[in-house]
């Protein structure tokens, strides 16, 4: 499907108006069905949509291995993705996660504000390293992978990428599902992440945060700032969080040892 | 409550790093009780927090007008809001609404992905107009707010306006937090909206368009495009998208009549 469609509106410039067609950005509501249960609806970007739902569900804690996937099914139409589990589906108490409070989780994780997080979100062992300049370099890559698929302006973009290259590119109107889709594409085709990153055009908010960890991958590089609670879980989770590049400049915000200086 | 704290970073720049003090924004999590039942969990900047909570459930459908609000107070050290209301809470099941296909809601409305934004979200009747000018002075007002309250970059804003001027001004990390504390603002001293429109600093997403109807307002301006599901929604709820306004030129997007030209 595309990712926009064009439309007419006016558009005033130089003192006078005129009609034009114009590229619009889609925003494509899922409903995601879970063994003949519906689970969530989200909205995304029409593009990806197996490892969108896949992602999500992994994500949320649902599915944890391909081999717990049994099927899926995408009617694209009427945008439902269908998706059939060999593990039981935890009960609607169980998934809208009460909020965790201070005492329930003990000294640690005192940061993560839902209890499923604090399950799935595992500290990343990860042995990565990147220089300064390829920290630069990447950001570039994504720029430029921005460039080749976005007309409309608006969308985010991540990369999964190792030294060599890049490994997957996904896009998304909304930020966290570009890394859902890449989580949904590990999980059906899954191959070692220890010396992976990621580089991500938005912010680096607790839930982008917790999704990176959720992957497991130990390095974000992004444009933008990070969080106050994005920068605690990711010292608690082991994540190294690389800001604000933009040219030769950048901020290290945690684990700086994975960053060669 | 502060918006950012500071933090001791690394920060690479010209061939060099250096340990620096950096304004870093906070994401607060909240969580709203409603007559003793835990409700839902939200990250937002911490100011506002009564607008914040009684905005999201206005939202939500829970709170309609402001005698429906028994009680509500704070415990911000432990980031909870404890709400009382009149009316009866509906259960999980109405509340975590479920897709509306097709044919459950007749011709109209078809753009709705959940069943409670078809309850809650009225047809606007605004009579509001605004002329070009009125257009790019009020985003003018909206940029100058945000230099006023942000230190720290990435935080979006909301003003409610007449053409007097600005009636409310939210900040918030989430974009469509701005509009619910607005909305809590307004539950809480209520006032008529027939000739008011909203400035703001995010895209126009259906979510956005949503809030802006839930609210009552006919207008709203902002610097980015809308998108497709957003536009479909505004031309049926009798909202006029005014986007992409920088510095001269804008795109009027719909219910072009509010706009004089």
């Amino acid at each position: 499907m595309n990712i926009s469609s064009y439309r007419t509106i006016l558009k005033y410039a130089q003192g006078s108006i005129h009609e034009q067609e114009e590229p619009i950005v889609i925003e494509y509501p899922l409903t995601i069905v879970v063994n003949g249960e519906e689970f969530a609806t989200l909205v995304c970007t029409p593009t990806h949509l197996e490892d969108m739902a896949i992602g999500f569900l992994a994500s949320e804690g649902i599915i944890r291995f391909a081999d717990e996937l049994e099927a899926i099914s995408i009617d694209e139409r009427r945008g439902f993705a269908y998706v059939q589990t060999s593990n039981k589906l935890p009960t609607a108490k169980e998934f809208y996660a009460k909020r965790v409070i201070g005492s329930c989780c003990g000294k640690s994780r005192q940061s993560f504000y839902f209890y499923n997080d604090i399950q799935t979100a595992k500290t990343v062992r990860s042995k990565a390293t990147l220089s300064i300049d390829q920290c630069f370099h990447f950001m570039r890559l994504l720029h430029q992978e921005s460039i080749d698929f976005q007309q409309t302006g608006g969308v985010h973009n991540a990369i999964l990428c190792n030294a060599e290259g890049i490994l997957v590119a996904r896009t998304d109107i909304g930020r966290h599902n570009t890394l859902d889709k890449i989580f949904g594409h590990w999980i059906r085709h899954p191959f070692p992440l220890r010396d992976t990153f990621i580089a991500f055009s938005g912010r680096v908010s607790s839930e982008v945060l917790l999704k990176v960890a959720k992957i497991g991958v130990g390095i974000i590089l992004s444009k933008s700032a990070p969080t106050e609670l994005a920068l605690k879980m990711a010292e608690e989770l082991g994540i190294t969080i690389v800001g604000f590049i933009r040219g030769e400049q950048c901020n290290v915000y945690t684990h700086a040892d994975r960053i060669l200086l």
